[in-house]
């Protein structure tokens, strides 16, 4: 299944490790606090708990959103770089 | 039909924007870049083009997730607020 799992974590250390186990994980990184692959449901719960191990006694709001394959189709990317404002 | 707006945008100003776009569509904060609420086919089309609008030339990065009743269940959540450290 593919999951998206979202994060706000305000440590800057605690967020560099929990990123860190997501790469690990195999998800790629599609924004800053997002993080998309796929992964069997063993190694999602697996991923959750060494998130929990990481977090110790910080602050955190994570979340994470399996997408069927319908879901998926039905995603939509508004994608721009920042261009010179100047003419 | 539930949705998850995730956003990056570097600019300040357009970010707040476009989040009072969001909040003006009905969606509920979740977390700093996260927005999720219900929206009709159409106000999410409506969305999309005010929040292109108010991009501008700004570099940003927007992804919007439809999240059926089985998504919506399976919806994994880590909360905890910041412990002391001190015992």
């Amino acid at each position: 299944m593919r999951y998206l799992l979202i994060y706000d974590i305000g440590h800057d250390g605690t967020r560099n490790k929990v990123a860190d186990v997501c790469l690990d994980y195999g998800l790629a990184r599609i924004q800053y606090s997002a993080f998309l692959g796929h992964l069997t449901a063993a190694h999602r719960r697996e991923l959750l708990l060494k998130i929990r191990q990481r977090l110790g006694n910080h602050g955190a709001n994570i979340q994470v959103f399996a997408l069927d394959e319908k879901a998926w189709t039905e995603r939509r990317v508004i994608e721009q770089e920042e261009k010179g404002s100047h003419e």
